[in-house]
C-alpha cells in the first residue's frame, strides 16, 4: 500500500508546468520557500506521493519521492558527478544485483555511490574510497540523506594503494588517474568479475586501456554514451531538442582474467 | 570466495583476440564445437571464472560467467530486444531496487525481463505480460535459463486489458501500441511511481505522450540514447568507431500523478 | 597579391584570445566601440587581412575578411537561419557550381541566399522568393551588404504559386510547408536536376517526402547532420565539448524524374 | 534547355526501387551489364536526364547525370576518401568561390579535388600534391573523367617541402602528418586566408592544432560532423536509421594571421 509522506523524509517538489524541482526534507513546523510562494511542511506530511499541494499564493506543486536520478542530481556537489546516461551503462557493465559487494574508487560527491547503494540493497556492501577526506565527508552526508549509510563503508585512499578488501563482485573507478588504481582493482576483484571506469579525455582513456591490458584484464570495451532530449508537441510536432549535453566522459569496462601464457610462448 | 564452474551452469566462452562469444550450458560428457576446435564441458567444469581453456586444436578461449548484458544479447530471440544502452536509461527511470514489484507489458523474448529479475532480486516480483502465448513460452525458457524463474510471473494479456496486479512500484511498456496500455498502467501503479516505455517511431512516441497526458501522468520525459564504440589503439591512436548502431528506439518516462484540478478551474 | 582593407568593405574583428567577433563596415572617420576599447576605422583601412589592430586601451583585435559562414551568422536576422553544418550538406546535394541558376523558396533572412550567391558566382543567378515582403526587404539588405545583389533576383511568392522561372539547375525549399511548393519546384527544374529542403519536425519531413513521391521525384534522401565541437587542449587533452547544438533540422534531397509508368502497369 | 545524354558522357544508372547505382561512360555500341539485365549505351544516348530506360529483361533504370557527391563516391579508390558530410563543412571553412586558387596536399584518390574543381570553376585553379606518384596517376584519371583536368595542376611533394605556389586563397590538408605541412601552408596562403584539415585520431588532431598555433594561425576550430540517415515510411512512420557511419574524421580549420607580438611583450 502507498504510504504517506512522513517527517524526516525527502520530498521532490515539482512546479506545475515549468518543471523546476526542489528536494525538501520534511520537518515539523518548517516551510519551503520559492518565488511561487511558501508551503508548510506540515501540509505535505501525510499526503500521498503524486499529490498536488498549493503554495500560499495558490500555485500548485507536485509532491513525489525522489527517484535515484533525482537524488544523483540533487547531491551537494563538490565535484563533477556521473551522469545518469553514463550510470546506466556502468550499472549493466558492473553486473549489479542485490547483495553484491562493490568497490568504488573516487567517491567524489557520492552521487554514484547512492546508485550503487540502491541497487545492491541492504544485503550488499559498497566500499568507497577517495583521496580527499573533505570530499568524503560531504559524500557521506549525501549518502546518509539518501538512506544508504547502512550499506556503505568509506575510507581515505590514494590511487596506487591497495584496496583493503578482496574478492569483490565489481570495481568502479572515477578518478583523474584510473590507471594508477587498476592493479589494486585487479587484486581486489574476484576472478572473472567486472571493472568499469570513466575519464574525460582521449589521452586518459588510452592510458587506462593500456593499464587494463598490462594488469591482465580482458573483454575491454570503450564507448561514449549520448542522450538527446526529444521534444514532443501536439501541435508543432516531434523533433530532437536544439541543445543537448554533448559529452560527459569516455567509459571503459573489462573483466579480470586469470594469468595465462600461451603454451611454449 | 570464487566458486568454480559447475554442471548446469552457463559459461560465456570468448575467443582469445577476436572476441566472438558463445553461451554454453555445462553438461557432463558434452562438447562445445567451434571452427577453432572442440572443448569438453568436463574440462570447463571445476575451473574458476576468468580461466583460459584450450580447444583440442590448442586455441585459447576465456571462460566467464555471463554478465546481464551478455544474457540479454544471448536470449533466443523471437522479437527485437531492448538494447543495453536503452536498458540502462530505463533502469534508472524505473527507480529499480531489491524487492521491487514491477509490471512489464510486452515480454517479447524476455531479455529485459531478465534484467528486471536480476535487479529486483529474489525478494522482488516481475509480472510480465504478452499478447502472444508463443512469445511467452520462448521468453519463459530464456528467463528460466538465466535463473530468474523464481521471481517472474507471466501471463497472456492484450493491450487495453487491465493488469491483474495493483500498487506496483514501476511499469515498463514495450509493445507496438503502448498508448492502449497506459490506462492499465496508471491503474496498476502505486501513487507517484514511474512508468517507462520504448517505441520505434516519432508517431508512436507522440501518440504515447498524448496518452500519458490524458491518463494523468506527470514529469514526462522523452529522449533517445546513443552509444558509440571508441577505438583505442596503442599505435594508431584514439578515435570513434566508423560504424555504430545509430538508433534503437525513442524512450519515455513519467510518473503517476493523483487526479487534481485547479481550484475553480 | 593581398589587397588592403578599403573603405566600404566589411571587416571581421576578432578579440584576441576570447574570440568574440564583430562585423564592421569601414567608413572614413567612424569608430568601432566595444568593452575592450575603441578602434578608428581609419586605423583598419589600409591594413592587410590577418593583421592585429589595437584598441585605444591597447587591447588586440584580429582583422579578417568575413568568410561565408561568418556572413551567414552575422546577417540581421528576422528568422531562423540555415546553419553551416546543414548548408554544407545542401550545397553538395544541389550540385552547385559557377554559373548555376538556382531557385530558393523561403528567403528568410537571406543567409543561405548569400551562400548560394557566392557559389554560383557572378555568372550564376539566384531566384529567391518569400511570402513576406518585409522579410525580403531585410534579406535584400543582407545580400547587398555581402556584395551579391548583382546575381540575386527576389520576389514575393506564396507557397503553391508557380515559380516564374524554368529549366533551373536546382531548387532549395526552406518554408513551413515545403510540400505546397513541391509541384512548383518540379515544374521549374530542368529534367534530372536536384531539389533540397529543410524542415524542423518529423511530421513535416513525412509530409514533404509524400509530396516529393507524388510529384515524381526520385532518389529521395533524408538525413540529419550533427556537428560537435572538439576541445583540444595541450595539457588537459582532447575531448568533445560538453555542449552542442543538437538539432537544427531534418534535410531531404531528391531529383526530378521524368514521368514514366511501368509498361502495361 | 535540357540537353540529351551524349557519347563520352558519364551517366548514373539507378535501379528502380532498390537504389543501387552505377556510373557508366557512354560509348557507341557498348552495353551495360547488371544482374537485372543489359542496356545498350545507344539506348541511353539521346535521352534526357531523369528518363527511365529498360534493360533487355524489362527492368527499369533511372538515368541521371552524376552529382558531385556521386562522383566523389564513384572514383576509383586507392585511399580513404573525404566523405560528403565532412566535405560540406570543409567547403564552407575554405570560403570557396568561383575563380579561387586552392592548394590541396594529399590528393589521395582525387575525390575532394573533384569537388574543389567544380566549385572554383574554369577560372579557378587547384594545385594538388601527393607523396605518391602512383596515387596521383589514379587521381588524375578520376579528375579527368569528372571533366576538371583543365583547372587542376598536380605534383609529387613530400610533407615538409614548401608548396611551389604563393598567395593562394585556401589550403586543404589531408595526409597522415598534416602538422609537417602546416608551415608550408602558412607560407603559401595569402594573408588572412583559411586552411582546413582532416585527421582520423585524437592524437593527430592534437598534434595538428599544436602546429597551427606555432605557425601563427588563428581562429582555430575543431569539430566532428555526423550524418544520420532518417527513414521516412508512410505506414511505419519516421525514425532514424538503425545503422550509420559513426565517424570519418576530426576536422580543423584556421586562418593565417600575420606575425604580431604584444607591445613590450
Amino acid at each position: 500500500m502507498a504510504h504517506a509522506f512522513a517527517y524526516g523524509e525527502d520530498v521532490l517538489l515539482v512546479e506545475e508546468g515549468k518543471g523546476r524541482t526542489f528536494l525538501v526534507r520534511l520537518e515539523p513546523g518548517m516551510e519551503f520557500h520559492s518565488h511561487r510562494g511558501t508551503i508548510a511542511h506540515d501540509g505535505i506530511a501525510g499526503q500521498v506521493e503524486g499529490a498536488t499541494v498549493l503554495s500560499h499564493l495558490g500555485r500548485p506543486f507536485l509532491a513525489f519521492r525522489p527517484r535515484i536520478g533525482d537524488r544523483m542530481f540533487k547531491v551537494k556537489r563538490r565535484t563533477q558527478i556521473v551522469y545518469p546516461k553514463d550510470a546506466g551503462w556502468i550499472v549493466l557493465s558492473l553486473d549489479l544485483r542485490p547483495g553484491a559487494r562493490v568497490v568504488e574508487m573516487g567517491t567524489g560527491s557520492g552521487a554514484f555511490t547512492i546508485l550503487l547503494g540502491q541497487l545492491v540493497g541492504p544485503t550488499g556492501r559498497i566500499y568507497t574510497f577517495d583521496q580527499s577526506a573533505e570530499f568524503l565527508e560531504n559524500a557521506l552526508a549525501n549518502i546518509a540523506r539518501a538512506g544508504y549509510a547502512d550499506r556503505v563503508e568509506a575510507g581515505v585512499l590514494t590511487a596506487g594503494e591497495p584496496f583493503p578488501v578482496e574478492d569483490v563482485d565489481a570495481v568502479f573507478l572515477d578518478l583523474p588517474t584510473p590507471w594508477e588504481a587498476v592493479p589494486a582493482a585487479w587484486a581486489a576483484l574476484a576472478p572473472g568479475r567486472p571493472l568499469a571506469l570513466i575519464v574525460p579525455t582521449a589521452e586518459q582513456l588510452k592510458e587506462s586501456v593500456r593499464a587494463l591490458h598490462e594488469a591482465g584484464f580482458a573483454l575491454i570495451e570503450t564507448v561514449e554514451v549520448m542522450e538527446r532530449p526529444i521534444l514532443v508537441r501536439e501541435r508543432e510536432g516531434v523533433r530532437p531538442s536544439e541543445r543537448m549535453t554533448a559529452f560527459t566522459g569516455y567509459l571503459a569496462s573489462a573483466r579480470k582474467r586469470l594469468p595465462w601464457s600461451p603454451p611454449g610462448g
